[in-house]
């Protein structure tokens, strides 16, 4: 009872520091901001999380944890299953809005996501290498070798979650990203492209 | 002679504060920081910009004056022009550093960098679309038309620069974007595509 009261608590600590995040970055966000925002005291929220870095990995751990849910790990993924993950990001901006936010801190010098990050996109680049390989052996339609896909592949996701963030309204972002995917096929026009 | 120290003066301090936010993004920059870097007081520097922000906005500015040297604005863009900017950016970490942490810091609440990035890319969609459409007519032999795929191109060259910036030695962009332009093109597979 006691440990499941303390899991809860935990589990509110990291909900409120993914939206203090998003709304400030992790440089602009406070123990402080996070402690007020679970109804804790700063001391308190130090016996779950000693530092504000402790803080950060758990809150990026946290954040995998989501995108791999369902039991799926990353050796499952695939390509129709980025089509839906993309679908789902489009319903939680705050969870974009954490995560691009901390992607771009995370190249300033110093940072400490940037270890993470770095690790991530090596271990994601090889996923969806083995994404495109299921799918395709060794090259694509389109020419290209999964190892060379899967940078693209990565890169568009990224990008357009910006754009996405920025300016949801002009950008649809699960639209874009199925183009991308046709392309990568390089399977020509087809029906759902014909509009503009 | 007042004149020309004075504007000497102003690229100094512009210079030093593009260094000071891609060490230490926007938020985590100081005015201060970016006096001592240059050799000024505070109260020195203000008499140059009075504000923060009035900074970042010359930041800003002079970021873009940078991409459209030469006489060439964005109307004037090319495919083949575009392929040098990317070329060119990998020559200049510092500045690609800097664009892209203010890039993920204007996702957060109210950042003042936000208004600009959000017009920056509509104009950038667009002016890629009016790039795509000189080069290809009203559909690309991959299927889309102009407006679909310059979301698409603009996020791969946002999205390679996070992955090269946490690992020059792992993430070729130049190569990487002259990969995507073969599959915006359609063109299947190239010779210089056989590799891996």
């Amino acid at each position: 009872m006691v440990r499941a009261r303390s899991e809860e608590r935990r589990a509110d600590i990291l909900r409120a520091a993914l939206e203090v995040i998003a709304e400030r970055g992790y440089r602009g966000a406070t123990l402080g901001s996070v402690a007020e925002r679970v109804g804790l005291t700063q001391q308190g929220l130090l016996h779950y999380f000693p530092t504000k870095e402790a803080l950060l990995v758990a809150v990026l751990e946290e954040r995998d944890r989501w995108d791999t849910s369902g039991g799926r790990d990353r050796a499952g993924w695939r390509l129709d299953l980025l089509e839906s993950l993309v679908e789902y990001n489009a319903m939680r901006p705050g969870i974009v809005q954490t995560f691009s936010a901390l992607l771009g801190e995370s190249v300033t010098d110093e940072h400490p996501a940037r270890a993470f990050f770095t690790e991530r996109y090596a271990q994601v680049r090889s996923s969806m290498a083995q994404v495109l390989r299921l799918e395709y052996g060794e090259r694509l339609p389109s020419g290209l070798t999964p190892e060379r896909a899967a940078p693209l592949l990565t890169a568009v996701m990224d990008g357009l979650q910006y754009q996405w963030l920025l300016d949801p309204a002009a950008v649809d972002m699960p639209a874009a990203f199925r183009d991308f995917l046709h392309l990568l096929h390089g399977d020509g026009p087809r029906p759902g492209m014909m509009g503009s």
